[in-house]
């Protein structure tokens, strides 16, 4: 991935510039350096940017070669407090969005060309944007809509009547099935699959009757969808997930969920049928979401926490087992399924003294 | 995906024909109204059908615009005591199954025309009936039998030897590796995959030699298997899903399981190697197996469940940390640690009264 | 898949050889009988050879009609203590090893026939070695590199300037993403992405800004990966997976993992973006590895174990909710959220006595 090549007040102005004016830094040091590529703080070179990911590496900070490191000013005094000799330090207030925006000025995305790959199957009945790019082996059935500098990749499927929208990218291998509906500039990534049947049964004579799924997924805009990825059309209505969700690889959500805008969703969690995530929440890692319950905006999810009922309050909440050494935990969780045992003895001892549990605990 | 139109007469005829005569619905209305779909209680509109999946939404079914509404008596004593105004009510005994045969019977599910896109690689030596059809890019390997009326998707995989049963529909992308075999009447969804290694290494010399996977994957009649689904291939012998399973996405099911007829497996379930699910068992999300265990006929495992030995009764069991506040959480993890240590402290105190722990407790 | 014929001398002087001397069995009893497979004790026919996986299948063992059964000498004299009438005993000091090797030459894994598919896809850029073979449908861009004997399967993927090293297959639908490199002997399970984008996104004004991730992943000799895993490209540096590691199914390794050799990683395992696992390591199913953490060489971590924290010491490490009854769960999840309050109990009755709590326990 090669990158482009800018002065650091070049860079700086152009991410101001991306950034719609919000981004500003300021620069400490010699703003004509040339900058070709973002870097760790080890692995930077002299034509490399870098940033403090974590206050614990401002030793590395110190260390580093990078042509310009991107700073907060409290984080600049700590690291450099009689300025740094060894390059540029460019100060932002948000020195996490500001090398982000740098990273993407540095390594564009290519814009696809137009194009159609002879072997890739496109119905006649489509209607496929002259400037999108479609890539070999890729299907696009009857009724489906391409928009504008989309880009289907090799062996990716579009079903019938789905809709890609402009600018949105769906990598190798990418399902995206029948009406299901995809915004503007979207990322599919490679074998994730939109809009499977929602898993909805009747129990019937000791068995099971599949109740069809007459729903549809809708994507918004600026939504990213990892590889692996499985999101099921509604049972009856449809699964929705809003502008801006950025979901991880290996995440299961199924029918008629509804998941916030901006929400961002880490591996491996699963949410079961017609949970509603609020806007700008956070599920870490293997958070697993109940079916049919609503969780407020802003609401954070540790990793491995089990959402089993309906939560009112915003916060951060969580719940897995601590990890112990073996030893240690088959002691323990033995002990787990005599707590009602503990607290019985406890109780009784306290009957033996007078006050011993004023505030009537359980 | 478009419903054809019935009179609530009609519908309840064609539900009671499909059921085998089990489902009749006694009529409370109007039988003559058109039903052209189904819907929510809320999204109902006058030509659709809607039932009661919960009982709290007993405001929303009086408020429901819907045609008519499936319920059972008690139901509909609840909800209408005096009689629904506004439109028809199907009495039924099961509500949920009369719904999903009512649905199934306005979305009918498409026969495949007999087809053979000309893109797709189906091998001179492949047996497939004339009635298959087989779409683009899909690939059909020497010595594979597709039955009567099945459906290969777009870019799906059947291997060499493998068997596909009659009326079985693998959706777009769907993997069935060498010698497996699929019953009738089976949905394999997008990105599942059937046969694949089983995951077997001996030590040796601090590290790993290949344990060939020779056995296959032997799947019945009327299963479903969600999108990303891996059903690893035996070791020696078969993996078994029988008839009737239906599985939900990102299932891994490992070598050598058993999964015995009309289980259900919710998203997210692993179950390791050579275990044995008995029949009419549930699996809720996220419930993980340990290998070499049996689990008995009807046996329910909640969701994010670790079930690390057999079990001997059926019954319903759970096994997941309750989710708290972090702070809250922070504080309980912490003592949980600590188990052994309050339990001893239980028992000195009761060391110095008589009679404390007379049961003598853990 | 058929098997070829060797005497059990053949046999094992064919697992002495490819073990590189270090595998020498004893023989006991007939060493022509002809061996055509492998099975299980129970399944074994008279032209099979078993083993004894497990100490509790003694019984199994000594009723078991194989031809030859590989047993360490422990083992042969607790099940045969008077001789092996009904056949043959292969005495090993590692009798898994010996029967993994037993099985590979058993069943040899076809060496593919140098072949290029007519409806491959492959630029003429690529370097696509003439031993290599290419199945249907697969696409391999521009500046790839495709070893010798290499095995592209069915719709797989191989993108640009990707390399793919000798004797290494991809099977059906994998998909292997531009710059990544995969080493030699090395197996990829269908459904598996290597090199996705890693999650990495800057809050900006609400929402988030894509980070670029210009990384790359690197997979060195001999590692098997397996179906519907993925393994997401470097933020700034590589993901690498080192010699020999062994990865099952469904398991996700973000950005910038590092995963020592030899390591095992079995299904439903995520590792979240930045961990260093290292060498030998056991990680067994569903366990979950938070980021930026490191876990020493040779450490075993039990199955639904949330990781957290780094580890400092090897050891087996254990962590999730033993199941009960859900009756039983419902009374002790109650009061783990109520440890403290019984911890503040204990304290006050201690604090009635002297000396009830010596050692100033939490």
């Amino acid at each position: 991935m090669s990158a482009i090549g800018l002065t650091v007040a070049e860079l700086a102005g152009a991410v101001e510039e991306r950034s719609g004016g919000v981004l500003r830094a300021q620069v400490h040091g010699d703003a004509g350096r040339l900058i070709q590529g973002v870097a760790s703080l080890e692995a930077a070179g002299p034509t490399d940017v870098a940033f403090l990911a974590n206050p614990r590496y401002q030793a590395a900070a110190r260390r580093s070669a990078a042509a310009a490191l991107v700073l907060s000013a409290a984080q600049r005094e700590a690291v450099f407090p009689a300025g740094r000799d060894a390059g540029t330090v460019l100060e932002s207030d948000q020195p996490y969005a500001w090398f982000a925006f740098a990273s993407q000025l540095l390594y564009p995305q290519p814009t696809p060309a137009p194009y159609r790959d002879p072997t890739a199957s496109i119905d006649p009945g489509a209607d496929v944007d002259a400037s999108a790019r479609i890539d070999a082996h890729a299907v696009v059935e009857r009724g489906a809509t391409i928009g504008a500098r989309a880009w289907i990749g090799a062996g990716a499927f579009v079903g019938a009547e789905a809709r890609i929208g402009s600018d949105t990218r769906l990598h190798a291998g990418a399902v995206v099935h029948a009406r299901c509906r995809i915004g503007e500039r979207g990322i599919v990534h490679s074998a994730a699959v939109i809009g499977a049947d929602g898993f909805g049964f009747a129990p019937f004579q000791g068995g099971w009757v599949k109740i069809p799924q007459v729903g549809c997924v809708l994507v918004g805009d600026d939504v990213e969808i990892g590889a692996g990825t499985t999101i099921d059309r509604g049972t009856m209505g449809d699964t929705i997930v809003e502008d801006g969700v950025k979901i991880d690889n290996q995440v299961q959500i199924a029918h008629n969920c509804r998941i916030g805008a901006q929400t961002a969703i880490a591996g491996c969690v699963g949410i079961a049928g017609s949970a509603t995530i609020g806007r700008r929440c956070q599920l870490a890692g293997a958070a697993m979401i109940a079916g049919h319950l609503s969780i407020p905006d802003g609401t954070v999810i540790g990793a491995g926490t089990l959402v089993s009922r309906s939560i009112r309050e915003p916060g951060f909440y969580t719940g897995f087992f601590p990890m112990m050494s073996n030893r240690d935990w088959e002691r323990n969780a033995a002990l787990l399924r005599h707590l009602g045992d503990l607290r019985d003895r406890i109780r009784r001892l306290e009957g033996r003294h007078d006050n011993s549990n004023p505030r009537g605990e359980p």
